[in-house]
């Protein structure tokens, strides 16, 4: 990892428990470019592992397949920036095993920061993850939803929401590809 | 339109003149998914239009079947906020029309600004381009490389090159869907 910040920020995509479009809990199939784009920009920021998760194990076996070929197959041959981004996908069953792996790996409390749409009370601010990275006392995982969002029940169990992503419109639809880079570039980037 | 600021942002998704792994020109394919996910973040931020850009007439006819789909077939009736995204997209056969386009629109000079993975000399910052964009006497056209990135004459011709977005590592890699998305909150975006 860089120097640059004491703090240790993981990301997670979440695809179970995860909403569907109407508000049902849903188990939501891997995309491709998700894997491709987030772990592009978590190598590009600096962050310390890209968690998959999903309790469908063909997906587990699909992307552990996808990652195998740009890190030790003929992809990674063709191209080696692609292998630097997805060597920091970790595949798991669920965000429980997540969270105990990395407390166990750094040894001091995790931190878990959750992400919405939607506005909600006592959300964290950009400028405080910010600062609490800096601060650097905990690991931070942060946790992004697929299709609809992450479930109820995750965002109750997080130890914080980050506010949401506001552009300069009513509109707030990004995929979860762009929100993620925007997020990590709020929080860790040097902006000019 | 938004009315937070007096500039007209433009963006156009170049896949001709664009250069390959081996720095040579090409005309590159469409991806799917940088439709979506440009013109979300375009509708977030409040962009006037995203152009597609491509002189190969099978490759405008996907684009343009894609799109109305989802702005007057069913997709639209699934989900109106791709609707309300895609809605933005105006599929050109080149960038000189597209300047053209926007000259006569608005009635007023076109600026382009170009972008880059690489540092160049003279180059604009960020900050500068949010002033640019709030002063508001010119439109702006913002042009996104794909495949290795946008040809040198464009990159020549253009009256702006990007400051290139930097993480906070030596990586810089990021997809055109995630450099697209930081780059419109760097200059359009109120950061919390």
């Amino acid at each position: 990892m860089n120097n640059s910040y004491p703090g240790k920020l993981y990301l997670a995509l979440v695809h179970h428990p995860v909403k569907n479009k109407n508000g049902e809990i849903i188990a939501s199939a891997v995309t491709n470019l998700d894997l491709h784009d987030i772990s592009r920009a978590a190598k590009t920021y600096g962050a310390e592992a890209f968690y998959v998760v999903t309790p469908l194990d063909d997906q587990r076996t699909l992307v552990e397949e996808l990652v195998s070929h740009w890190t030790t197959g003929r992809g990674g041959d063709y191209n080696p920036m692609r292998r630097e981004a997805l060597e920091l996908i970790r595949v798991r069953k669920d965000l429980s095993r997540v969270i105990d792996e990395i407390r166990l790996q750094d040894g001091r409390p995790v931190k878990v920061v959750a992400t919405r749409a939607a506005e909600s009370t006592g959300q964290l601010e950009f400028a405080e993850f910010r600062h609490l990275l800096a601060e650097g006392s905990c690991s931070y995982l942060l946790l992004l939803g697929t299709a609809w969002g992450l479930a109820d029940a995750v965002l109750d169990a997080a130890d914080y929401v980050l506010t949401p992503i506001r552009g300069n419109t009513a509109y707030n639809h990004l995929s979860v590809r762009s929100a993620a880079a925007i997020i990590l570039d709020r929080i860790l980037g040097h902006t000019g």
